[in-house]
């Protein structure tokens, strides 16, 4: 297997360390032992509740150099990183790492805390917003470290990312930590990417703004692994969590595109009973959705499960019968939230259970199809999600590279080009998903299928789509956007791109 | 504090090692940390289901000397666990330990795999019938480890108790491993015991005879724990979880002790709204709750949750609005697993939570009253549920010490003497909870309560219940059984008796 990272990774990051480098999606085999957090001794009797976030501090106690994480259900509607490290700078604590699941506009003070030294360090899955272009220009001392929101749940539950305490955002909680993102005043619904966290953190601390009686219910992180419990006038906006990619207004090439996607998986013979389902972020991935949605009442198949960011058309394909489960480890829009809340065949998932690439098995590993955006995609299929064309930090895997692992069959939905930008192109700026795992590419020209799924080639060439080599469609993006802009960073490493393995599978520079 | 065990434990035990010895029951601070299983790849295409138990021995491979746990939800109607050591027994495999939560009468095989050689040592919380006749008498070439249910998911996070192959049995589980005591053909309910195997075993193998589609919901074993799903022709009678201490007939002297219960817990003033209890398994207990439930539509009480063992009087309860929740780690009747399937505010937990010592805080710990049952009770409160006044083994802690350690308020309900017994003595046969944990004693003849609970002694005296010293009742026992049995085992040690923080905290002797 070529290494699809060749040259690009140097074998020693200052401020990260001893690189191992991709070696292929599945040939890592962990020689490790699952992180052992200290033991704990809670007596009967003692409190939990916390009225404000300095005694939360003092108690722990927080220091220089800790590692504080956090999730980002409430996405560009958090309150509580902004809230936390404002209290961290207050106290005058330095160097801290920041393992916060994804970064969004909102955490734009993030900038001030690093150059003001209280934050030194970020590992984060996506990153969006004023904070994507400080650290593509070199804001903090220390690369930060990009994984996948399975290689989070790895590196937690392996130990390769420590917390030192974990601070979870819970909509509900009572008084002795039982918490959960359904209940409350501002529900963000699954609180998923937080189990790990709760799990393996050697302190966990509740944030929430409501206090129900004991004992709240359902239970989405269990007392037994909560130490505190700080109640705050607000932790979020649930506004918030619909903003950007999750927004469905297509245009006419996104839905030309989405069509032709859900026709070719529908040419592969995966839509059939028991068919299980993931749709990226990104407007064609949720169009497509919609395409299948049709294409499954037509044909009267029921599907298995739906996995992932959850949306409001998922929730309709679940009442409608489309699919038996849910599996939601983020809610994309509030009825995804409701939805959560209310139906008992929407199961709220953890991280580790959605994509974790070291367990028994995760849920990614039994989807039949996911369908994925691409910033850029390149000749050999690797994807781009990272950085944009002029190598500026955009996103982030999230769970693109997880998904496309597991899934029977990877689907790139993309646009050759966008104004001034190729998105097929020779060589992408950063690989966030190796070409070994993406199947097929669409586009409003056409598809294009990995060589190595001759397979699905041969099934799809009677249907009537327009088949492409990847290298014709790349030739259309440079006909299409003849004097497009590109570029890459050329300073040193300001982001370590891992994939879910651990593996470093290419590096962001600066620009 | 006096340690009551005082001369009675040896500092060292053959076959067990050496003893740390009890020293009150919040006095163990652990410097440990939690136990790391190996981290596991499992990609995706990998099969988990196997067709019979053979496959399976040689695919772990299952080997002499090995740890294997099973649970007892199926209590007398298991199947499971003389199915996996009949297998063993047949391929000539030799010194197993038995880590199963609590050992029936259907589990009498044991004794042949003992004496042949299959099986060398056991560890639970609780033996019946012909087991627990044998190991009094000498079976087991090395002690038999008795813990708490609490005690047993301590000793598995901890490290203490290492399990090779955990056996689950569940009613429903899908090829991936999911698995639920709800679905299929014989459900038993939660499976609550099993968690902390699921999580820390270094297999696991779920035992199912219905494999449904997946994903199979609700979880309550996930995929991301399970090596492998076996199919066996069948699990268990669900019928057998109905036993004996169970059954609701109560004699004239329990429904006296049951109602004089109630009444002093309602003197305490602790029957309030958010009011949280849990009952024994024994009949005055069972009795007590539904004179509890009267006193509360009464009062116009609400509670907050039900803990422990479930049946269906707890069901009703929960159904009549008397409680917010119940906190199920084990169904006693079928009431309780149909509630268990259909109820949200039914909840599943596992041992861990209900009761494991050394975590954030664990469910007993926020119990306000639990009443339980005696064997023999003396007159420093201590309570024996291990043995029986001749010293043979009839039960053991379960929950019991768990319960009693965390409830603000124990209650013990108990009849003076019992034929030949007497059951108020002046030293229990075996301490099975500390009298520091047990708050009163309720007799058919009045009630004593702990004089380091004067507060309590105050709350009650004035309320008509026949308050006694605990001298006096067991002045009272010695006049109503004149020629009592009383035996104790003098030979070698056939089982350790282990605290929940794993101190001992007796031992039971051969007879």
């Amino acid at each position: 297997m070529k290494d699809p990272s060749d040259t690009r990774v140097p074998s020693y990051i200052d401020g990260y360390g001893e690189v191992i480098p991709f070696r292929g999606a599945f040939n890592t085999n962990p020689e490790l032992k699952r992180k052992a957090p200290k033991v704990k001794v809670v007596h009967p009797g003692r409190a939990k509740v916390l009225n404000d976030l300095e005694s939360l501090f003092k108690s722990i106690p927080i220091r220089d150099g800790m590692t504080l994480s956090f999730h980002h259900h409430f996405r560009n509607g958090d309150r509580v990183v902004n809230k936390v490290l404002a209290k961290a700078a207050e106290l005058g604590i330095k160097d801290l790492k920041i393992a916060l699941s994804a970064v969004f506009p909102v955490h734009s003070p993030l900038i001030e805390h690093v150059k003001m030294g209280t934050v030194a360090g970020l590992d984060t899955n996506y990153i969006s917003g004023p904070v994507a272009a400080a650290v593509s220009q070199g804001l903090f001392p220390y690369p930060v470290v990009m994984r996948t929101h399975g290689g989070r749940a790895r590196a937690i539950e392996c130990g390769t990312l420590p917390i030192d305490v974990a601070f979870i955002a819970a909509s509900a909680a009572d008084d002795y930590g039982n918490a959960n993102g359904v209940g409350g005043k501002a529900p963000c619904g699954s609180l998923g990417y937080a189990f790990p966290d709760a799990e393996y953190a050697d302190y966990v601390v509740v944030v929430t703004d409501v206090i129900s009686p004991y004992p709240l219910t359902p239970i989405s992180i269990p007392q037994t692994r909560v130490d505190y419990v700080v109640k705050v006038d607000c932790i979020g906006d649930p506004g918030g969590i619909v903003s950007g990619t999750t927004t469905p207004s297509w245009s006419k090439n996104q839905l030309k595109i989405a069509e032709m996607a859900a026709s070719s998986i529908e040419s592969t013979g995966l839509l059939k009973d028991g068919f299980s389902f993931q749709a990226g972020a990104g407007g064609s991935s949720l169009a497509t959705a919609q395409f299948i949605r049709h294409l499954m009442k037509k044909r009267g198949v029921t599907g298995s499960f739906i996995l992932g960011g959850i949306t409001g058309s998922m929730v309709q394909m679940l009442n409608e019968g489309l699919f038996s489960v849910i599996f939601d480890v983020q809610g994309f829009d509030l009825e995804a939230v409701k939805s959560l809340a209310s139906n008992p065949h929407h199961i709220e998932i953890g991280a580790g259970f959605y994509a974790n690439p070291f367990n028994s098995g995760c849920a990614v590993n039994r989807l039949d199809c996911v369908v994925l955006g691409a910033a850029e995609i390149d000749t050999a299929f690797n994807v781009n999600v990272t950085t944009g064309s002029t190598g500026i930090i955009l996103g982030g895997s999230g769970g693109h590279s997880d998904a496309a692992a597991g899934a029977k069959l990877t689907v790139i939905v993309a646009e050759l080009g966008r104004g001034q930008f190729r998105t097929v192109v020779d060589r992408v700026n950063t690989i966030t998903t190796p070409g070994e795992t993406v199947d097929m590419l669409v586009t409003e020209e056409g598809v294009a299928v990995n060589p190595k799924r001759e397979d699905l080639r041969r099934r799809i060439s009677g249907s009537g789509i327009p088949l492409k080599d990847i290298h014709e469609l790349k030739g259309m993006a440079e006909g299409m956007v003849p004097g497009a802009i590109k570029g890459r960073g050329e300073g040193p490493v300001v982001a370590v791109v891992e994939y879910r393995d651990g593996t470093v599978i290419d590096v962001v520079r600066k620009v």
